[in-house]
C-alpha cells in the first residue's frame, strides 16, 4: 500500500487541478491511496466533479493555507493548521507514506527537513529533479535549490542518491554520474569542485568524471551533481532558454500567410519537440534525503503534473523502499570514508 | 591609430580564417592596422588571396604554436617564440594596442594577466561574453570563466567593468547591472552572492538586483554577474541547449515530405532565429581588466568572427581608452569604500 497526503491547497490551480490530478492516478496505481489536505468543503465541490474509487481518497480538514508570498521558515512554524503543515506531519507521524504539494518551495523544504528529518547518513537533503535530454530521453540533475553552499562530501551524497533515483525512477541500470564543472580535467573548477571530483572518484560507482554545461543535455551521463546555487540558476536558465525560443518561433509563425501555412505542416513535430522538453513528464521534484517522501510540483502544475508526479515518481519511490536503500548506501559510504 | 596583434596561429580553422577575417576588418575601419603574428610562410600564402590596403597589414614571424591541448601556464612561460606569446608581448610592450586570438583560452588568459598585468584597480580580470537576449537584443554576462573562486568586491568591479563595457560596445545608455541569484529578495543565494549583494547595492549605479536564471535571456538587465563557475557553466549550458534544440528540429524536418514542405517555407525565420542565438555577432570573448585589450575568439571561429571582434569590440574598446575609464572608476570605487 502506498498512502500520499497531497496539499490540495498549494499551487496557482489548487485546489481544482490538485484534487484532479491526484483521483486520475488512483487509476494507474491500484495500490494507491490519497488523502486530500486542505479546505473541506472546497474539496469536496471539486471531488464530486470526478469519478473515481471512494474508498482510496480521504479529505483531511486543514483551515489553514501557506501562501507563495509566506516566509517560509515562519509559515511552518507559525501556521500549524495550514494544510502544507498537516501534510508534512502525517508523514511524520507515520500516517502518509509521502507528502506531495504544489505549494511555497521555501516552506515545503523548510518543513521537509524540520518535522521529517533527515535519513541517517545524509548530511544535507537536495532538491532533485528530472530534466529533458537531446540524446537519451531524460536525466537526473541536482542539487537544483536546498543547499547553497554545499560541501564536497555533501556532492558525494547526492551523485549516490541521484543514482538511487534514476535507477528506482528512470529504470536505469548502473547509472552514470558526472560532476557538473568547467573542464574534462581533474584539476578544473573551483576549490569545491576540485575536491569534490577526488572524493566522488574515490566512493562512487560509475563516476564518469567532469561534465560541462554543453553536456549536461546531450545526456553523456544518467546523473549530473551540483551544489544548489549552481543547479537553481542553471535549471532556470534552461526553462527561461526552451521558452523564449519556442515563442520566438510561434512569433516567427504568424508573420506572414507563407510562414502561418509552413507552421501548420509542422504543428506536430513542434508539438512534440515542447513536450519533451516539458518537465510535466515527471511532473515534480522530489527533496530526496528527508525521511520520507517529499516531491515538489511546480507552482504552475496542472493535473497531468501531480497525476504523474505520484505515478511515476512516488509510487516507485514508496514501492522500492528507496529511502532504506539511501539510507544503507551513505551510512556504508560515511564509515569507509572514516576508516580510510 | 587602432593597432591589433593578430595570433594567426590559434583555432581550428587557422591560419586561413583568422587572416580573411583580419583583413575583411580593415574595411570597415579605416583606422585599423593589422599584425599577423604567425608562421610566415603560411600567413603569406593566404594573404595572397585576399584584396586588402598593404600598408595597414604586417607579417611578425613567430616559429612556434601553443596548441589547445597545450598546459596553458607551462606553454606561456616555454613557448616564448609562439605567436600568441609574441602578440601579447607587442600589446606589453606598446607596439600594439590589442591581441586578439582564437587559441588555447587557458593560455591566453594566463598569459594576459602575466604579460600584460591587470589594470590599476583592478583585482582580477573577468572573460566576458556577449550573449543574445530575447527582448533586448543582446547582453554583458561576466565572469564566463577567469576566475573560479571569486570574492564578493570582486564582483563589485565585474559589475563596473561590464557598465563601461555595455556602454561603450552594445552603445547602451546607463546601463542596467543584476547579480545572478536564485531568487529576487536580497538575502536569497549562497554566502558569495548575499554579500556582493550588499556591496553593489552600495557601490554601483543602477543595480536591479538579483536576477534568476530565467531572466538572463529576456534582457531584463544590460550586465548580468556572477562568478567565473558559475558563468562558465552557465554560457555553456545555453550554447548546448540552443544547439540541441536546432537540430532536433532540423531532424524532425526531415522525417517526412509533409515536414520537408513546411520546413522550407519556414526557412528565412528559422535562419533570422539561428543568427540571433548565434554568438559571433560580436565575435568573441574579452579578457577585461588587464591592461591592454585582450579577446579570446571561440576555437571554431571563422572569418566572420574574427572580423566583428575586431571591427565590433577592439575597435571601440581601443579608440573610447576603456581601459583609462576602468582604472579611474574602480579605483575610485575601491578608495570610496576603505574610507567608509
Amino acid at each position: 500500500l502506498v498512502k500520499v497526503a497531497v496539499d490540495a491547497m498549494g499551487g496557482d490551480y489548487a485546489p481544482g487541478e490538485i484534487v484532479k490530478g491526484a483521483v486520475e492516478a488512483l487509476a494507474d496505481c491500484p495500490d494507491l491511496t490519497i488523502y486530500l489536505v486542505g479546505k473541506e468543503d472546497l474539496i469536496r465541490q471539486y471531488l464530486e466533479r470526478e469519478k473515481f474509487p471512494k474508498e482510496r481518497v480521504e479529505i483531511i480538514h486543514a483551515e489553514d493555507v501557506i501562501y507563495g508570498e509566506d516566509n517560509p521558515g515562519l509559515s511552518i512554524k507559525t501556521k500549524k493548521e495550514s494544510s502544507m503543515v498537516k501534510a508534512q506531519l502525517m508523514v511524520r507521524d507515520g500516517a502518509a507514506d509521502a507528502i506531495l504539494s504544489a505549494g511555497n518551495t521555501g516552506a515545503l523544504m523548510a518543513g521537509g527537513t524540520l518535522f521529517l528529518g533527515r535519513i541517517q547518513g545524509v548530511s544535507r537533503p537536495a532538491l532533485l529533479t528530472i530534466i529533458p535530454a537531446f540524446e537519451n530521453d531524460s536525466l537526473v540533475l541536482l542539487d537544483v535549490g536546498a543547499n547553497m553552499d554545499a560541501r564536497p562530501e555533501q556532492l558525494v551524497q547526492y551523485a549516490l542518491m541521484g543514482q538511487l533515483y534514476a535507477q528506482n525512477v528512470l529504470k536505469r541500470d548502473n547509472p552514470s554520474v558526472g560532476l557538473i564543472n568547467v573542464g574534462a580535467e581533474h584539476n578544473k573548477g573551483n576549490e569545491q569542485a576540485r575536491k569534490a571530483f577526488e572524493l566522488i572518484d574515490h566512493e562512487v560507482h560509475n563516476f564518469n568524471g567532469n561534465i560541462e554545461g554543453n553536456e549536461i543535455l546531450n545526456g553523456k551521463v544518467d546523473v549530473a551533481v551540483c551544489d544548489g546555487f549552481v543547479g537553481n540558476v542553471l535549471l532556470k536558465t534552461i526553462e527561461g532558454l526552451s521558452k523564449g525560443l519556442f515563442s520566438s518561433l510561434k512569433e516567427e509563425f504568424t508573420r506572414n500567410w507563407i510562414n502561418t501555412i509552413g507552421a501548420s505542416l509542422l504543428q506536430n513535430s513542434f508539438r512534440g519537440l515542447q513536450e519533451r522538453m516539458d518537465e510535466s513528464e515527471y511532473g515534480g521534484a522530489p527533496l530526496i534525503g528527508v525521511n520520507g517522501i517529499c516531491i515538489k510540483c511546480h507552482g504552475s502544475s496542472k493535473s497531468k503534473a501531480v497525476k504523474m508526479a505520484l505515478s511515476k515518481q512516488i509510487h516507485p519511490l514508496v514501492q522500492n523502499r528507496v529511502n532504506d536503500s539511501i539510507e544503507e548506501v551513505l551510512v556504508e559510504t560515511n564509515s569507509c570514508r572514516k576508516e580510510a
